[in-house]
């Protein structure tokens, strides 16, 4: 009664052998970035030149946000315990969920469906944003990817579309985010810019990633970001402390220029 | 009864502001690439050109290693229930265990100290090697680094010598990672070389990392390794089957040359 | 700027006194038993003694069910590293999610609509469900809560409805479960008794729990039969063994009866 | 190649039939009490009757201590992004480390070798407990469980012990926990009782439950006391605020006598 071998796509090992997507991991050390690594790892194919420095400036932007997102509080929490390094980012992770950061994937799925009703119906880009802003507006609900708690004009969005920009990948999606920024200022006399949320989605969008992946983007941008926190908190806090988030102070590095 | 702030030196937010370490993230995006950013996060300072390339290699060598890993069958079995992305993203990385990339932190401590004795005692690299193999034979133990279950020659390990060499980063630790495999061939006759643990180990030591992030290292490489086996059990597996870690079969891209 | 504080209802603690739901907890502390004062945890107040002996029972019903469970693999697989019996646990209860534990929610919602629904419409419990029958055929949808991998007349159903009946708990949503049940059976031909997850569903139902706390009400279940997997994996296994969940025998103590 | 099978000595999996520890589950259903079937899971054998009334007391001691620890911390805050209660609960699971829950482990070794020595040197109980705080001040550490944030006269403490007195358990680890109190007071001059902790593990040892299952019992007890939080987290607050645990308020029950 032998069972039929299940299947995998993403890496064959092999004695002294181990090829990832079809790329021996030997020959792409060296090679690729860990960025175009990781893209291949979840595409199945390499970026090219263009999507890898747009995928590494995207992890870049959301490699960390300080100590008040709850991937951070919930990590250091744990960590207070003498909770082991991976158990605290293993608990940061729990909470990267709907609230946070899973307004990616809740964004790409509105520019996904907006272009494509653009695209079946032969309408131009302004009139379908407007058009979804009423319908949002009907159903009073709030579009996912705009406006922020604590940025009026997030750095990270404008830095990623002018990247984008110059790179040639900013396409249909990108102009739907910013007809619907004006569709929404239009409808309502208020600004609410797009966030770094809508502007990864956007992008996410453009390389053709699946929106169910946009929660992983985000882990793999932030646990580096965790892994900063819960090693400070190990290092420098007394255990057990109660964490206030809003009473917290920077005492790191001066802001400094590039070298 | 006003408390004191607590502290940190991660990352400044201000409103339309973020600054990692002291750089603006809108000024890193697009400047430094995801591992330098990384690097950035991790030791508070940007890694040197040689340091980066490094660093990249490193991390591109640990993404991941098939299905057979605890982490990645955790991942996997979460998977299967339905659960979120993250969810099981996060039951993987609390397999990244003692046992399973455990070894890097372990062979960190015995080359630290071993080179800490051989500068001390002005002991030579091949005597103090001899010694340390000596010592462990005395206890009946293994020196963790070295072997591996399934390659006899880690073409990771080999690669990121390599690398190291032509970048002028190996240095003491590699060296005495060069020695103690020689003295352990020499005392038993039997080869048992360095494996990727080991070479990562003397290459963190080599770039100054505290021996307790060895565990974070290995957990940012395999995050995206580990979103990819997740994405593949929910997308193409049945939910609820019973995963037989030996039972499988890779049929994904055959291999290839890279482009 | 001062906040409002936030409000709880679960437990008050002052100095020397611990108050949950109202009651001291060194009052409930040998007065009711533990079963009791999970109950008033959850629910804010105590069970009637009736209420009382069946939630031990349906707690008793779900405590362990042998390796293959994806909450027992997970646990045991990050058990297998060296993780900390807490990382453990909590892998094994990630796994607790929709197709694992899952039906007993999926099953509240069909009953409750059901009653609703027949009381409504002030139809027969009869007619209700070979009503139901017919809309999940129509739909091709699976009934949750009916048929077993394992068990084709599950122990566990048998005595949770004779324990129901004896304490007369069995009301309108146990007689619907057993409505359904016939209603399969005369409109497939083929019998589909009603699970564990059924049952327990059935119960929950005329105890007035809400349905969100069905995972709650597994999960609380099934702790101690993870952490007896766990220990006994830490205790009597090799570290970094491959689990294969098919591949195992029972060795511990032979069928005995109560004293 | 046929391997072998391995040996689980937890339940035995039958068509329609379950065996817990050889017995039947459904006879274990309604026979014995929640408390019971937990104790059998765990240690392989049931309590005795007045282990089960213990076991049951200890278990409703630590079920929930309001929103102060960070097991309860780690859990609501997951909670606030939209996450299932199951990654809820299991990051709170994670808190319960070292420093959270893990001084009932501590305080089980330090008893455990106490009476230990006690037995080897034939010395008394009040001369062992003096030697040891005299080993502790020397080496300028805490003896674990004893002493309290909040309680200076902790009640669950008190009906533990007054229990344990009752039903004839209290006995050598009881009387070694209750002299080396004495001994901290007539050493120091201040009063340091022992603690829920300290009482819990001195009736653990009491029952013979090995000390790496100390952190197991206080998960167990604590698990209903997670759930009641985070389901009031999820519907009584809004999603993504930030938590301050100093900043509440208890506003459920008044406190009530037991019916």
């Amino acid at each position: 009664m032998k069972e039929e071998a299940w299947k995998t796509a993403v890496t064959k090992v092999e004695p002294n052998k181990l090829v990832l997507r079809g790329y021996r991991i030997d020959e792409l050390m060296g090679s690729v970035s860990f960025a175009q690594a990781v893209f291949l790892a979840i595409k199945g194919e390499l970026p090219t030149e263009r999507e890898a420095k747009m995928i590494d400036a995207m992890l870049v932007s959301s490699i960390d946000h300080g100590v008040t997102p709850p991937s951070c509080l919930s990590a250091r929490t744990i960590a207070t315990t003498g909770a082991p390094l991976n158990a605290a980012v293993a608990g940061g992770i729990l909470a990267i969920s709907r609230h946070h950061g899973g307004a990616i994937e809740d964004a790409m799925k509105v520019l996904l469906e907006a272009v494509r009703r653009e695209r079946e119906h032969g309408k131009g880009e302004e009139e379908m944003a407007d058009l979804l802003v009423q319908e949002y507006k009907g159903k009073n609900r709030r579009l996912p990817g705009f406006g922020h708690r604590v940025h009026t004009k997030d750095p990270r969005t404008q830095k990623l579309f002018q990247i984008a920009g110059a790179l040639g990948i900013a396409g249909a999606y990108v102009g739907m985010a910013k007809a619907i920024e004006n569709a929404i200022e239009k409808s309502s006399g208020k600004s609410q810019p797009i966030n770094v949320d809508g502007a990864l989605a956007a992008l996410l969008c453009e390389m053709n990633f699946p929106s169910p992946l946009a929660n992983a983007f985000f882990i793999m941008a932030r646990v580096p970001g965790l892994v900063a926190h819960v090693y400070e908190e190990q290092t420098r806090m007394k255990p057990m402390r109660q964490i206030n988030s809003r009473d917290h102070e920077y005492d790191g590095m001066p802001e400094r220029k590039l070298p």
